[in-house]
């Protein structure tokens, strides 16, 4: 394990990618951009951050960012710096203004993202972790082992808690494992938290006593902290078994202090992950930004889909899969399930299993399912035998020989 | 004031502008990838986003951004959408999901950008906005008219309490308004909070006992909410008039927990702004995220400022400072002092008053009060002097004709 804070960077600049890093690492230390009174070699060996690594990894036509300083030849490399724990000692929130502070704008580079990073034993203390991960969800959701195979209500916003229920009831009579809230509807008017967790669980509770299965529903109660707090525990009173959570929308504040509070699984939903990753020369990178919120506490978290509907490549999906499977100490693993969506349908187990090996995800489908010319029902099972097939690496036209949910939902999809 | 949420989007798009417009739109609403069941004419009636404005600015060489769907043409637009409250209701952390959540990373667009949006006033009752902003922060450092002038504890980070302490005590001496922590030093076991707070505060007791002038501090509390809410009542409870935060650390659900608690003004920092906001094509602009943070309680926040040491030009820097002091509701203006710093001296004065038309700021100086030759003290001076001489119109080398302090300044800071 490390000692001290380490992150890796991709850089770009115009000038000394040395010096480049040396001016990150001392305006994110001990530097200033004038030497001042106080700023001794001693103080600066005690608290100053160090470059660890430097890897030139060639140069580019020109500056991916506007206001960089310029020079002959923009150039990319991947640096490591590092800090001294003692610096912000074991603090999440104030190891972001440490690592992914001032730096992104400094004028020495024309593009800076954070690619990953690592800490010192002390933060795996200091920080809850998945208190469900992969086995404590499968065990609430009674899924012992594949894929969970879920869904999110749509319409996205508009329904009902009514509604909402009776979509609720159709998808766990279709055989779903999963179920969640869209991120645009948390407490709105016209689809109260308080009046939809009690719909929803009123029908699932029928379902589960018709069926012995209790369908995972993660209910979206992002809001402010206490809000949050109570939302949650009328979830746990009603017998949920799954909360979510926009964590762009509430930050670090708000994930720990649910983090701390939490006795159900937290389902992290990472929209406005494009603001801060579309651009391949700027902001995070999905392992490090991904371990904030699996440290803070997150059970589940999304990693978008194959062949998605989305900007996203399929590489860096499987990178931000695999990536939530990776412990993150050797105290204290951190990991959480990745969640799949966007645009996925039986078409995908296939290769999603090959490139990630494992089958330890929830796999959400909503035209995927809905959309199956036989129903809801038959769409649930098409995707599971779609998942069987990958895992015991039978190709799934072979598989849907005998397989017919699969068969119609494999003519259906590739229409 | 407007009925409904409204955004201003800058976006890209190699299709047709009016569809990705709608598309984003119908995402950001009740809107899928696949028409669903229940997704009625009625519901999207009463759910739906609606395209309000679309104003194609002209084409561009190529996309900024990857992933995106492919056309023979990018063209860059203006649009403005909006949403009715009851999506949401007047709620900050869920209005992020809605106006900044999954639709940066859409194939339809290759750039999109939040420039601004407007809310109606059931949002001004909802949150506490700014409890000092302009007048209230004036009143505590006894600064009736001007700017105030501040500065930044340097080197960033390894000075220990009494170390700070003792500068702080050399800053109030040379007669400055406002000190802050850096933003890398918030309770590092090598600076405990505590213990800093009872050091400075002790020394600014004795200024203030000694010279009638009790200067702001503004100590970074940044952490966990109930952490904050105690770090608070200790500098309240010591006489102190102002904590700092990180907001980008600490996310809505910390700063609205802070805000909801302070008796003193928030000095809202905004390190990490590079990452939501570099490329010019994608993710925040100034005045729509520093929106989110004036509702949310913050009373100063950060502008960088002209001629910095970041990438950020004049124009941006001048444009985020207005945005400052624009009114966002009819009833309940949240205007915050804005908050001017990076390689700021004697010699960005005249410009920054000529363009903002208003002394309602705090500007920060390091080395541009540390440096010069007479010391702290003559620093202070000629900083001041500069802002009267813009101030009264004269510009700064007539004034500095009768100002010795500012004179050998301007000589210092232009060699």
């Amino acid at each position: 394990m490390v000692v001290r804070i380490e992150a890796d960077y991709l850089m770009e600049t115009s000038i000394d990618p040395e010096r480049a890093a040396l001016v990150l690492a001392g305006e994110q230390s001990s530097g200033t951009f004038v030497a001042v009174p106080g700023e001794t070699s001693e103080l600066k060996e005690r608290s100053g951050a160090r470059l660890e690594k430097l890897d030139v990894l060639g140069s580019i036509a020109g500056p991916s960012l506007p206001g960089a300083k310029s020079g002959s030849c923009v150039v990319q490399a991947k640096i490591t710096l590092s800090w001294p724990l003692q610096n912000t000692g074991p603090d999440l929130p104030n190891l972001m203004a440490t690592i992914a502070g001032n730096l992104f704008e400094l004028q020495e580079v024309s593009g800076l993202r954070l690619l990953d990073f690592r800490l010192p034993e002390a933060f795996a203390k200091a920080y809850p972790g998945p208190q469900f991960g992969v086995d404590g969800t499968r065990q609430l959701a009674g899924v012992a082992k594949g894929p969970m195979i879920g869904t999110i209500i749509k319409p996205s916003v508009g329904l009902n808690p009514s509604e909402t229920a009776a979509l609720a009831a159709t998808l766990a009579k279709a055989g779903i494992d999963f179920i969640k809230d869209d991120e645009l509807q948390a407490n709105g008017p016209s689809c109260p938290f308080e009046e939809r967790v009690r719909a929803v669980m009123t029908v699932l509770d029928e379902h589960s006593q018709r069926t012995g299965k209790k369908v995972m529903y993660a209910f979206n109660l992002t809001g402010e902290i206490d809000d949050m707090r109570a939302r949650h525990d009328l979830v746990r009173d009603l017998g949920g078994t799954c909360v979510m959570v926009s964590v762009n929308s509430v930050g670090l504040g708000g994930m720990l202090a649910l983090a701390r509070h939490t006795e159900l699984p937290i389902h992290a939903h990472r929209n406005g992950w494009g603001y801060l990753s579309r651009h391949p020369a700027l902001g995070w990178s999905y392992p490090a930004w991904s371990k904030l919120w699996r440290l803070a506490g997150a059970d589940h978290m999304h990693v978008n889909g194959l062949n998605n509907k989305f900007s996203e490549d399929n590489d860096s999906v499987i990178a931000a899969a695999k990536s939530c499977l990776e412990p993150m100490f050797d105290s204290k693993a951190c990991a959480v399930m990745p969640v799949f969506s966007s645009g996925q349908t039986v078409l995908q187990p296939w290769e999603t299993y090959e490139r990630l090996g494992t089958a330890d995800l929830i796999y959400t489908a909503g035209g995927g399912i809905m959309a199956h010319p036989q129903g809801p029902a038959t769409g649930v099972k098409a995707l599971r035998e779609a998942w069987d097939a990958a895992i015991a690496g039978v190709p799934a036209d072979d598989y849907a020989a005998t397989h017919p949910a699969l068969a119609s939902a494999l003519n259906w999809y590739r229409s």
